[in-house]
């Protein structure tokens, strides 16, 4: 991996990708005394960046993979970017869905145009049905993170965030990165590493599920012990992948944690002074800029996705908003 | 007015306006048959575009006049874009503000730099206490939308909304602006009269407060007979103004009028498939693309501030998700 890889992604996604803006409030950072921007990925379209690294993965495919079709596990953001890059591409896209997930994320994953199969998790293995859906139809599986093509999507990110904090002449900055299985962080890290060199990035996680900060503190991939049980969803997953890991362990500083009141208390802050929907995992690492980062060097957050439910929103307005 | 003063206008704003995103949502679009575009102004510094016309008007100003300071009357998004502005600007800025004000937009504009003179609307006189400071301090009154520097610098809203409809390759639309004294769609209708010509922009006001349409109608200034008592308060005026109206006037179709459980809902709509926070008066543009505009032409909804209360915005959340 490397910045010749994101550059082609980029190209691959000129025109498609939305170039989503860099806010900053500064009545926020006359209160918190730095300045603080947020890259706002939940306007992305599919409402979270997963769909810079979908369409950068397929349309990197060959002609005669893409005529197969694509498949991936997914009942939250990763399914909605495939969907809608599938669609776009002229690509069929099978969804592996537990028929647990919410019923507007399902329907909303089959109105983008993807194929939904629903298994259940008590009784059925996804990964069996997954191998029998490649084999039978020669689908090929996109994962949702440990690949390259992916990482080099949203990788993209990081040079948008190059570009933008240029204009305001911000130099020296901490970037703080909403960090599940590494895509996004890796990403913008490698695309830092050459354009912003001295930006500082950070991994951060929600508290309980810290498998990236201590792999980083260890040196190696430690994985969680849980994968449910923070508000933080769309971050929680298993450990680092085996791609990504090695570049956050190349480019990154400590990972950072946070709580899911700090998760919720951010995306209050997000909606008075940023006039954006955040998702809690979404909002992690702003509430680390707010909550959990020591000094007055300007941060730039970024603000992953946006894809959450109304009662969800409004119970944190009802206990963050002064 | 002309294009040219907007141009004039854009010059002096570039690299301190934002160029607010045009969102759009391929699952509403799906939903309702039609592409419905959202300018988001509420991104725009301040959380409204009321910034704009403030920092176009106060960069106009000779030093001379700059240096004695400047007045406005407002409690809203007024204030808050002539605060920031000034700011900016290194201008002194007094804002004459009801003392029934909600204390956040007292404190904001306080905090944006302005000095905030409270008045007590049953006792005392707005106007001649403006008058006095005017004449005891040299303070220039900064009209909401009756001024030239304020339109053109509205207008550059059009001039964004040309270049990014293009990107799209929306050739055809109708442009549903927000509509209180016409300031800001007057700005709009002027730039898009050079730069897009077939679009076609129609004003978008709260029902029971639609003096604007009635004007229109009319070919003459017509008054609303109340003020108050729509939850669409940013876009509560009494009148168009002097020098907007022969701009609607020229430029503009029929006025449209919504009512506030529509605005409510195109708030959260906007919540759920465009991630962005608007004020009900600022939903209410999309209102009228949603549930009052008929055909399957491209429809482009400017929403044109997010300065509300979260507990208004939990209750459209409540009453209208789904």
């Amino acid at each position: 991996m490397n910045i010749n890889r994101i550059l082609a992604a980029e190209n691959r996604l000129r025109g498609h990708s939305r170039v989503t803006p860099l806010l900053n409030a500064p009545l926020l950072d006359a209160e918190i005394g730095r300045r603080i921007f947020l890259k706002a990925e939940c306007l992305q379209k599919t409402g979270s960046f997963k769909y810079r690294g979908a369409r950068s993965a397929l349309s990197a495919l060959d002609a005669e993979t893409r005529s197969r079709g694509v498949l991936a596990y997914s009942s939250g953001n990763h399914a909605q970017g495939v969907a809608l890059a599938a669609k776009e591409l002229g690509i069929n896209a099978v969804i592996i869905m537990t028929n647990a997930a919410p019923t507007l994320k399902i329907e909303n994953t089959r109105s983008y145009g993807a194929e939904v199969i629903l298994y259940d998790r008590a009784s059925e293995d996804r990964d069996a049905i997954g191998a029998t859906l490649s084999e039978d139809r020669g689908l090929v599986l996109l994962k949702p993170y440990d690949n390259p093509e992916v990482i080099a999507g949203h990788g993209t990110v990081g040079l948008e965030i190059a570009m933008q904090a240029g204009a305001h002449s911000v130099s020296d900055a901490q970037v703080l990165v909403c960090c599940g299985g590494g895509g996004l962080t890796s990403g913008i890290a490698l695309a830092l590493a050459d354009r912003a060199p001295g930006f500082r990035v950070h991994t951060v996680e929600p508290e309980g599920f810290d498998d990236v900060a201590r792999s980083l503190a260890k040196g190696e991939i430690q994985h969680n012990a849980r994968n449910t049980g923070s508000i933080c969803d769309a971050i929680l997953t298993p450990a680092p992948g085996e791609q990504t890991f090695p570049i956050l362990k190349a480019h990154c500083g400590d990972g950072i944690t946070v709580t899911d009141a700090e998760a919720m208390r951010a995306l209050a802050i997000a909606f008075a002074h940023f006039k954006v929907v955040l998702e809690p995992g979404g909002a992690a690492a702003l509430a680390a800029a707010l909550f959990r980062s020591q000094g007055t060097s300007d941060i730039i957050a970024v603000g992953s996705g946006g894809n959450v439910d109304a009662d969800v929103f409004a119970h944190a307005l009802a206990q963050h908003a002064s």
